[in-house]
């Protein structure tokens, strides 16, 4: 049975998916679900996620919807080889959780907007970048990196000195942050942030998924 | 080694952590940490959390922040004989970690707007609650109301028929919307998730805290 993935490339919740599963070594189907006809507020879509969105995975029977929900059953499923979840290291597999959960508490936020207002608000909806929203969040995610910046320059990655899910999720808001907005200096001005980012995106797993985001 | 646990039982997020802790039956020492004087704010605290909130927890050498990696935490470590995460069961763990991701990415957005456009910031900020924005949060938040009535036609809990951290990581916003709000209609209007809503709330863990954030 082939894992069907339900998205596009260019959504940061697909990429993120689609990085995890390149990292397993997944074979996957990517079933497109087109946005501009509306395919996800409709059955069978809605079937699959109740909220209208993409991503979602189906694995035989088992439906998944939320990348980061789809990216840890793949990693337990599939990645048990994989430092993804640290599974074998009880203290260490918390730490991957506590930063998982900073990713989402308080880079996501940030970051989703700052993407937003620059590539898909003028890109999708045809609208204009609000500049007084940007400054406000970028000012956000700049302290949000401060605490980053003093976390990596303890450890190579975010969890311990190793590449695990809370690394993995950041991959796809912040490629978009640094080649569709012009705020790429809140990772390029932070040496450790900037370094922990060339460690992510130089991975095979992760050329693969943006080469796929930018096609 | 007692547990310490920093934060006020006002808060959402430390009573969050108090509900799990009551479930397991654990022992734990509630250190106040003083908002108002800016506590949160200053080493030690941001040593413990370095986005200067609460709570965060103390388990021996480890320091954790953010309730839900918290809940997280004492159930694997402590709360082996408790469904809460369900161990046990892959398939079912795997729902619980679905739901625990709605909480977080639809639900607990608008209800902390409204709760604290009606509690919070006139009793802590001296401010005015904003009706426009609360209108738009009602709104959004019925919409995933109206998902979780569905679901929960289905299953007596969010994750299934047993009581996990999904259900239980509610539990704070959802006692302000209806203690403190004239929102409660959005849970009472709805049968499914007004017997879920009882269902919870009448857990003994579950009075101890609401009566703790209440004094």
């Amino acid at each position: 049975m082939v894992l069907k993935l339900f998205g596009s490339p260019v959504s940061t919740c697909t990429a993120r998916v689609m990085a995890c599963m390149e990292e397993i070594g997944l074979q996957y189907e990517l079933v497109p679900v087109n946005l501009k006809t509306g395919e996800h507020q409709r059955p069978p879509h809605t079937d699959r996620n109740p909220f209208c969105q993409i991503p979602a995975l189906q694995d035989g029977d088992l439906v998944l919807f939320e990348s980061r929900v789809i990216t840890r059953y793949l990693v337990r499923k599939y990645g048990k080889g994989t430092d993804l979840l640290k599974e074998k290291s009880f203290v260490e597999s918390v730490a991957v959780d506590q930063w998982m959960e900073v990713e989402i508490q308080h880079f996501n936020g940030p970051i989703s907007t700052i993407v937003f207002q620059h590539l898909f608000l003028p890109l999708l909806f045809g609208g204009h970048t609000d500049q007084n929203v940007v400054l406000l969040d970028v000012d956000k995610l700049g302290k949000v990196l401060d605490v980053y910046e003093a976390r990596l320059s303890k450890t190579k990655f975010l969890a311990g000195d190793f590449y695990s899910l809370a690394d993995l999720h950041h991959l796809p808001y912040a490629h978009y942050l640094l080649t569709s907005t012009p705020h790429g200096s809140l990772i390029n001005s932070r040496p450790h942030v900037k370094a922990w980012w060339d460690a992510i995106n130089s991975r095979p797993a992760s050329k693969k998924v943006l080469a796929a985001m930018s096609s």
